[in-house]
């Protein structure tokens, strides 16, 4: 056997010495003409290519360095391509000497046109979160694909086989539903033997995973959308690969992973980024310990990888024409390394919108990551929208909890009257729920009433309201968190699907229902200026109902979330320096009248929203 | 009868009438020379005194102008006070045209020696939280003294007699136990018919109430303290009065008092000081309203109101030589008075501490209060030390729960992690419990060990410790918040008493264990630089320990909160950033030697201090 080790090894290595210098990868796989920034690094992976040096004759570029690591197989060559180049193709030569050994033809496209000034997303936009694995299946021939993993919809921890043809599919379904965004969790490669469902385990950063199709497909997904006036927000990891990540069968550089290449798990303990307190090896083993076994931690202090990952995603907004950015485990990577990837997106795309998870339920950890913040520690993020983990945790249990002193409609109050934390409260995202909580009907003890005043709740309040998908078909979950059946299939995603929630066959009343309730409200909140634009002013929770108003001048938007078992009447005299002497309004969700002059009826666990 | 109240009311009248301008008081009652600032408003209440006008001739003394509101029986005098002013006495003269009608000898003592350079309570001291009714009395023969209330110890919401004899008596014991600063709840005058005993009600704002002791009296009990190593920090209230305030049988303006002479209660809600969503209405509630029937709120946006304030809490620092300032129901006075307050305080005593009280158990809450905090909207707060409910609240329930990855130990952690949050975190009052909490063994369920441990806590971890009288013979309370009840009398604070702390007599063999804890622990405290001016570091709990260190580069000191029921080992090994190759330690609470090099016994539920 040992023999039998030695032969292979020796295989291996003359395998290798064989093809010297022949060039494996080149990333970015292209660049573009007119972009803000000048300066451009070059991964170069192959065999013993940092053995060479490169060379390059066209116009307006130039190479301005190279850099080596430890692994002679890497050569970065860093260009500078000026205002002047035109489009075309540098041809890359990599020398020894005067004698080119090998070469690389490498693009240069032309920048789209406004693709600096794109619009991006924000307190007007409500989003749709899918997970393409189980939204919607183009067809079984791609479950596959030459990955290691395939398709088993039995298992909830498998993969289903949803894809970006399904998706596109159900475009008109999304933009019909009220949504202006579209937000998938991760499309890129995750070629992992197994959990490579979520995509959060990514194997290229350059390739969309061929399960759910190709970089052209998506590219076209984002067109499909647009053209229904739907954007993008593409899903990034800056944090952790996969462990099946091509790197990891030949590192870029010893420190290109944390822990070098074996295991610590991170101790998940969200305060070592703001502890003034914290042991420096508790500190450390925080931001480098790994997410989980599978997910390899990057060293972004090293420039290197730091270089790569900001280009990564420039490309992925300038090739797919995406509208927007939802960064993973935000607060686990480099906090400078985060301000320097946010500084670099907002140079090339001033009005580009990022979304940065902080999976914390204080609003304090959460709006320490917002830009505009001063921080006591000098730390003042980039990071331009937060999530509201801070409402979306408490809201549920609220609305199910007896209403006290201290408990009940409180909560969701205090959470608001905690808004001066924020640098910019309409900047926050906020949901009923997502891929990472029980469904929302789990959270409210299966009450659909309940359900429905969290999505006022999350449709009408400050910022920038996040949807999952399934929420406007109840789809169900366990109360305890369990992610493979929370990210359940979407029923009528799959041929053969005998509930389809697209068309509407095989849907109960309730759920009929609840999908008219989403249209509705979402649809009216496109045209609110007071929602999408307007201040909240709100009032102590009293009665079992919180009562809170939107307002731009040109329109006021009364909601009343209302916990009550059984039919009660609100006395509006309270609220009079809002209503104003107003005498009539509508029920956005029924378009019934409602006349302000006489105390409000408001029916058993039913919330409303006014507007006039 | 009712020609019988005629004649009495018209009595009243014609014996008003009988003393025109008679002068019935000069607030404050006299001043200083050597003052920072040179200007004073003298208050001056008497019958129709506005009529008149003052005149002065005093070398460098100068009236500056008058104010006059719409009640005709107040006249505000400004003055200047010039650095060049002598002490001695000013004869104001009140004058109709050129005639005098009345007159008034104000004395202008001179300031004591040093006085504005005086020094305050910092981390280095430890505070002895004490309710004057409540902990000794010199005799029964004051338990009256003219005042509406007597006493009658058998009824827990009754004055039990306590005094500044009695308080004068026990100063070597609150000295012997290693506090060098007490802090007893009010001592003015609170002619109030019921729950007069707590102090929160006043009725004069120059007069100590009589039940206690004299003026003269006070200021002798500070000075005894004072030679004893002791500071005495005086308990302000500026938020609002007793309903028999003098002020309220003739009110100095008509917006003297918010919503005028009517009870409209308070919301209590402490986020209407931030909350930019707050209704109008709702955060005028919350600041004007009353904090409860028997406390007019007083309206300190009239700026008449503002000065009387601001110079009361002058004249008793400068009159009884303070130590220190404990302002109550902070959150609830208006905010730019606060500051208006504060840095008045500062300019005449630029050592001088303050803690404000934000009874919030949200550390973002409180440190919205503390000096240097820079607020997202513009509220800079000029209040020094603020007081650190949030770990007050969290530590008995988190020595007590069962610990798991979000309950138990890791609770107290996160409320250290949050410092961030705090201008200056060593400014924090840390407190085991106070007179608004249960008693420290009611919180820890009884449990001798936690009480004891949730002490080391409160004196090893940053910021400057609190002690409420009796925690250290372990008075007990019930578990629910019982004002009366858990501000228990101090055993031997009468004569008679079966028990008496403070010679020990009858003390259990827990409560003398306890004393002398206490004693050994503060005693200890007071020596210690690593704890009194050092850095804190922190490890995350694990197995039922939470670890942390406080190191100045001269000492460091390893603190053990351990919860075992049985005894158990510690491993140093993950210490080792903070141990740094130290052998031996010593167990400041029992002396003995310990052994740095081998895993570190924990004996079952006893928490460690180890120095070197």
């Amino acid at each position: 056997m040992k023999v039998l080790f030695a032969i292979t090894a020796w295989l291996a290595a003359s395998l290798a010495v064989a093809a010297p210098h022949s060039i494996r990868r080149v990333e970015p796989p292209n660049w573009w003409t007119g972009m803000a920034g000048s300066s451009l690094q070059l991964m170069v992976h192959g065999d013993r290519i940092a053995e060479l040096a490169p060379t390059l004759a066209y116009p307006g570029v130039r190479i301005t360095g190279v850099e080596r690591t430890d692994n002679p197989n890497y050569l970065f060559v860093n260009l500078d391509i000026g205002k002047d180049a035109h489009p075309g193709e540098l041809d890359l030569q990599f020398r020894r000497g005067q004698q080119t050994v090998t070469s690389h033809r490498y693009r240069l496209a032309p920048r789209r046109a406004g693709s600096a000034q794109r619009a991006s997303f924000g307190a007007a936009d409500a989003i749709y979160l899918l997970m393409p694995d189980r939204f919607a299946s183009g067809g079984a021939a791609n479950d596959q694909a030459g990955m290691r993993e395939g398709a088993n919809r039995a298992d909830p921890v498998k993969r289903h086989g949803g894809d970006l043809a399904g998706m596109r599919a159900r475009l008109d379904y999304i933009r019909d539903l009220g949504f202006t965004m579209v937000w998938p969790t991760p499309l890129l490669e995750n070629d992992q033997p197994s959990y490579s469902y979520h995509g959060y385990s990514l194997t290229d950063y350059y390739r969309i995973d061929p399960r759910f199709g190709s970089n052209a497909e998506f590219r076209d997904y984002v067109a499909a959308a647009n053209a229904r006036g739907i954007g993008v927000i593409k899903d990034i990891v800056l944090n952790h690969i996969g462990t099946k990540h091509w790197w990891m069968r030949d590192l870029p550089a010893r420190d290109w992973i944390n822990h070098g290449n074996s295991f610590v798990p991170t101790n998940n303990q969200h305060t070592m980024a703001q502890d003034i307190h914290a042991a420096p090896e508790e500190r450390a083993r925080f931001f480098d310990g790994w997410f989980v076994e599978t997910m390899p931690d990057l060293n972004q202090r090293n420039p290197l990888v730091a270089r790569y990952l900001i280009q990564n995603t420039l490309w992925w907004i300038e090739y797919a024409n995406l509208s927007g950015i939802r960064e993973d485990t935000y607060s686990y990577s480099d906090k400078d390394f985060l301000n320097e990837w946010n500084r670099a997106v907002a140079a090339e795309y001033p009005h580009m919108n990022v979304v940065g998870e902080e999976m914390d339920a204080r609003p304090h950890m959460v709006a320490y990551w917002q830009k505009g913040v001063v921080n006591r520690d000098g730390y003042r993020s980039e990071l331009p929208t937060v999530m509201d983990f801070p409402l979306s945790d408490t809201a549920p249990e609220a609305l199910t909890e007896p209403e006290t002193s201290t408990r009940g409609l409180i909560r969701i109050y205090e959470i608001i009257a905690a808004d001066y934390l924020y640098a910019d409260p309409m900047r926050l995202m906020v949901f009923p729920d997502n891929h990472d909580r029980p469904r929302i009907l789990a959270q409210v003890d299966n009450d659909v009433d309940l359900a429905k005043t969290n999505v006022i709740l999350m449709a009408t309040t400050r910022g920038i309201p996040q949807v999952f998908y399934g929420t406007e078909v109840l789809i169900k979950s366990p109360k305890q968190r369990d992610d493979g059946v929370l990210r359940a299939d979407m029923p009528g995603g799959w041929e053969g699907d005998k509930v389809d929630a697209f068309s509407g066959a095989g849907l109960s009343p309730q759920q009929r229902d609840m999908q008219r309730f989403v249209r509705t409200l979402f649809n009216w909140r496109k045209t609110s200026p007071a929602v999408t634009q307007g201040k909240l002013t709100h009032y102590l929770p009293r009665d079992g109902s919180y009562v809170y108003f939107r307002h731009d001048g040109r329109q006021t938007v009364m909601v009343v979330l209302n916990k009550n078992a059984g039919e009660t009447t609100l006395d509006l005299a309270r609220f009079s320096g809002m209503i104003k002497g107003a005498r009539r309004a509508t029920n956005v969700l029924t378009g019934e009248a409602v006349d302000l002059g006489a105390p409000l009826r408001l029916p058993a666990r039913t919330s409303l929203v006014l507007a006039w």
